[in-house]
């Protein structure tokens, strides 16, 4: 027997999650800061981790970290999970609550890591279109899980890829109105939109994962976030491996969340670049944008080609976005990622020539 | 319905992975080097980290690094896969290849996490005890999993927590005689036993997995390899989330790439020590010591009991090992991790003292 007939069938069919790689000089397909982490702080985290002995595993539990995570998230530390990213924590929720065809419910389009890691668990995902202009359809999203029986609903919001934010009360109602774990996707909440937070206290289905590779800057050293009620965590942390986030990120984290002001900041900046950039590029002809609660935009060409946008975009201005227009849903669209003032004007610039 | 009923049963059946903190002034518990990243390499990586955007994700296929590896292990670049620690690589395998009910063999005792992410996965642990003197009964591991028509095979050598080395061949005849998926973790095979390497051009279903935190000094980064054929590498990689390695620990890997002297040096060192303290741990009366091809070893006690010298040595020595007696097969032992000849005259001098 060959070692391919050994691998699920289901796991077989995915195709691969994959990026190439191409430089650019404004890189705008990852929904990442333009804001590095400035080399003040670059240099303190070195020294604290020159000081440290690499050959050690890292803590078990960052205890001091988690004590002060929960002071900044309001949230008890031992229901808190810390990972290298918040993809890590998707993977560990969704390991243990999938036995063999549970059903996932999400809405359609959105992070593609949730249909990948449901077919690996022997999952069966149930995506429910979003309403018109990408808006969430909680109706339907409610009828589904009932009568799909979902284990786990998702709720990403902001929504990757279309910026989409719930509306106030969407969680409480899921809550309410089904019996499955909640999984509250908030990777870009601090951009915008109603936080699950609040609905966390009164039911324990709720989880709510947050990251700091958007807002903070980290995406290249990875931190994530798992807020649970603390039995609920436990369970999480049995599929979450042991001292995956590495001293590094996690010596970076310390120093990082006595500089709130510098989250802060970034975030404001980042809002403000995205409301400009909103009614700026609204009126640029042959296309429309959508409304972001994110930092990143749909737009959708009325004529153009959204793959030959793309290319004339890299090739002709060094602007590397997202191609989207694979998504059925997301025909003709292409995801800009909101990076300084200057990136969103060269865009615009761009875009108007290229649509003229 | 309350979340814990959400969660599927196998995973709350299984105990949680802890490890209690405790500060040591010779800590023998983890297997980790005692010997750090010298510091002008740890600089040398700082500043390269340092220079770069640290809110940018990480390469998505870190194909320098990549190339660098397999000229080292000398085995395709599109066969190799890098982890953050060869346990998500684990993780990975594990979660591709078992559908429910499938069944996994593995020699008892062996690495905990083996049997916890079998049971996340659904999947049935079989394990196939040691025979005499923990050495690995091949026989027994070939009949069991002929038998139960095992769909992946764990094969950990040198074996964690026991040190005893698969024979020479063992491998071969394991893939002969079965149809699974043979997982190879050689976490210590820097140290002592063959490799199975060798066998992985003639089967696709050998899995290597290997890592940099035992004889390079790099668990407090975290990186791990595994080597498949390139079609199983890529299934494997759909388990695997994107950018889970950071910067950092690509960028040190990178670095102590091109100082393969200091990973033959502290190899070289680690085992004399070894040789030198298993001679020495012999004639210390009320115990015996086991052989070990790793960084480790099993020390099993007379008439003392484990707990009690375990407490005698951390409290009245601050020697920390690793309390191992809880498992069945390992009634009375502890197992004791590789540090200086210092720390190892340390260890004798302290166990005479103590089964005096």
């Amino acid at each position: 027997m060959g070692a391919l007939e050994l691998i699920k069938p289901g796991v077989r069919a995915q195709p691969s999650y994959t990026l190439a790689a191409l430089d650019s000089v404004r890189k705008l397909n990852q929904n990442e800061s333009p804001y590095d982490v400035p080399e003040a702080l670059k240099r303190e985290i070195a020294e604290r981790v020159i000081a440290q002995r690499w050959q050690r595993y890292p803590e078990f539990v960052p205890a001091t970290l988690l004590e002060r995570l929960s002071a900044t998230y309001g949230w008890p530390a031992d229901g808190i999970l810390v990972g290298n990213g918040s993809n890590e924590l998707i993977q560990a929720t969704l390991s243990v609550a999938l036995a063999e065809g549970d059903v996932v419910v999400a809405p359609a389009p959105t992070f593609s890591l949730y249909r990948l890691l449901t077919s690996v668990y022997g999952g069966r995902y149930v995506p429910v279109p979003l309403a018109a202009d990408f808006q969430f359809d909680v109706d339907r999203l409610v009828e589904t899980a009932v009568r799909e029986r979902a284990k786990v609903i998702i709720l990403t919001s902001p929504n990757n890829p279309t910026g989409s934010a719930l509306p106030e009360g969407a969680v409480e109602r899921v809550l309410a109105d089904t019996d499955a774990l909640v999984l509250c996707d908030e990777a870009y909440q601090d951009f915008g939109g109603p936080s699950a937070l609040g609905a966390m206290g009164g039911d324990d289905r709720v989880i709510v994962l947050r990251t700091w590779s958007k807002a903070l800057g980290m995406a290249g050293l990875r931190f994530g976030l798992g807020l649970a009620h603390a039995p609920v965590a436990r369970e999480i942390a049995k599929a979450k491996l042991p001292y995956n986030v590495n001293l590094v990120t996690l010596t970076a984290a310390e120093v990082l969340l006595g500089h709130a002001e510098l989250r802060e900041a970034n975030i404001r900046r980042i809002v403000a670049t995205r409301d400009r950039a909103f009614a700026r590029l609204g009126t640029v002809p042959g296309m429309r944008v959508y409304p972001s609660a994110a930092n990143f935009f749909v737009v959708r060409f009325e004529r153009a080609a959204p793959r030959e946008v793309f290319r004339r975009l890299y090739e002709g201005y060094g602007i590397l976005v997202r191609d989207i227009s694979g998504v059925p849903e997301l025909e003709g669209c292409l995801r800009i990622s909101v990076g300084t003032d200057e990136d969103m004007e060269a865009v615009e610039g761009a875009l108007r020539e290229i649509l003229g």
